[in-house]
């Protein structure tokens, strides 16, 4: 299915290379190679998924329109993949996402709703409003499709580590639900067998990386309150968690005030613009370098979509 | 020389892609382009020339060492070229330039030496250091190796240009001394010759401008003043502005409160850092839709070395 999806996207989703800085090599202790999906269209992976189920699906039920619930990326990545397909789409929003994804989100042709993050249930909501006006639910994590599509991020990443040669090392994954991780993680397992997937969440919302110790699947006191918007998910996904457990290692947390550093340090050695969840990957690396194995690392920037004044605050952190 | 320098740098230099957004099409009235050269090492098309020139070079009179002077960005490009042949390198900086390039430069390898940019002549310093310690100087634009390096970068605009059907587009080139606009002149005119390649240059520093238009070099009245640091010189080379004035379109003139505008939209919609000059030539494309013909435009971002101060100046220039 993840090559299926590749075929689909060609032409379509963007190929993003693997950068890297021999700054960010010496603040990690090893070498450091980037994937900056902020590059991919519409600023996140997102789009690759949505792309990937628009193409996907049946023409006839995507003539009716799709809906998607998203804090932002998700958002955005099926707004655009639906306009390109010439199809509505409609995008219930939590109503504390980043102002410019709600903007977004509607400038590329989208009806949005917004919905209370705490009281409300996405899901619920995503459900009646597709019954109400026959639209097709496209899950953020927790559909075929969608892995499939994250996961040619990952058939990207097996071939360039193949070719520059890395064998011996730790792929960090920002984790939300886990579509993109378990779609790298299946790709990387053909493609890349000695590389090793991990995903990365903010402590406090580390709902995978418990569920991948416990065994089963946990969930998280609360989905609000941390900058990291983009990867904050109450749980696993009951198609994302089977996968991850099989093929994941442990799981890495690290803090807002790293992922704010780690923000600027793309800022400042990469020239890229990445959003806190985005940059969450790149913090581990960066701060955590004991929780990691090899001579090599690879991290994921899932997204890129952070307003000035959040961005601002990162580059307050530089000396 | 420019396909034997495209040779020598694959596998050291970045092959950056040609990205878009639909948001600046919408604000430039045309498809635009963008070549973002601020993904390239060192983070901008500095090192192009500089690995060119490095690996050109006799190899005996390589291991002697290189000399450059710049503002900020050959300094880097050659510093790290030279770091990377393992031979020493010195470079000669304006005292006024960005904090980041002087230091990056420093972290690179080089040993820097500073001068005032108006009492001081950075060739008469360049040319004594060079003499005294045997160092090979390596000029920042009026070098045939070096432009030959630059050019590689229309090579990859003109098979991305042919492959995307582009025909109708001029190609706007944030220019100094010319040696990037003429690199990619000479590279177009070979590959893709409906292509028409314009120079950009802040309102006031538009020495190569009213040279096209004199068919001699006219001189900037200063050299200082200005954000847009990584573009200004006293005058076009004199190996650059024969192939400019043979091969270019009308020069291009932005202000620096539009340098800062599009420095924004490149956060905000690409995801990327530019620098003031850096951004000069997407401030062109967005901003003097009117100077411009075709119905697409091509527009390069020389680079992001910016300090996050003015970084912040920029986000601030948002609604």
């Amino acid at each position: 299915m993840i090559r299926a999806a590749a075929k689909r996207l060609h032409g379509h989703a963007r190929r993003t290379p693997l950068l890297s800085s021999p700054f960010l090599d010496d603040i990690a202790g090893r070498k450091v190679y980037v994937k900056p999906e902020c590059l991919q269209h519409t600023g996140s992976f997102k789009f690759r998924g949505g792309w990937s189920a628009l193409s996907g699906m049946d023409p006839e039920k995507r003539s009716h329109g799709v809906i998607a619930y998203s804090s932002g990326n998700h958002a955005q990545g099926i707004a655009l993949a639906a306009r390109m397909h010439g199809v509505p789409s409609v995008i219930v929003m939590p109503s504390d996402a980043p102002a410019l994804k709600i903007e977004n989100t509607k400038a590329l042709g989208a009806e949005v709703v917004l919905y209370d993050r705490d009281s409300e249930d996405r899901d619920e909501i995503g459900a009646r409003l597709a019954a109400q006006r026959g639209l097709t639910l496209i899950k953020p994590f927790d559909d075929p499709l969608v892995i499939a599509g994250q996961g040619t991020t990952g058939l990207e990443i097996a071939q360039d580590a193949n070719s520059l040669g890395i064998q011996n090392a730790d792929i960090l994954v920002c984790c939300g639900g886990g579509g993109f991780s378990s779609g790298i993680a299946l790709a990387c397992a053909a493609d890349a067998p000695t590389l090793r997937i991990r995903p990365v969440e903010p402590e406090g919302f580390d709902d995978v990386a418990r569920s991948l110790i416990s065994g089963k699947i946990e969930r998280n006191a609360t989905t609000s309150g941390n900058i990291c918007d983009a990867i904050i998910t109450p749980q696993p996904g009951d198609l994302t968690f089977p996968i991850l457990h099989r093929l994941c290692g442990p799981g890495l947390t690290i803090t807002e005030n790293e992922a704010l550093r780690a923000m600027a340090q793309a800022f400042l050695r990469l020239k890229l613009v990445a959003e806190p969840g985005g940059a969450a990957a790149l913090a581990a690396a960066l701060y955590r370098p004991n929780d990691i194995t090899g001579d090599a690392v690879i991290v994921t920037i899932s997204g890129g979509n952070v307003d000035p004044a959040q961005f601002a605050q990162a580059l307050a952190t530089l000396p």
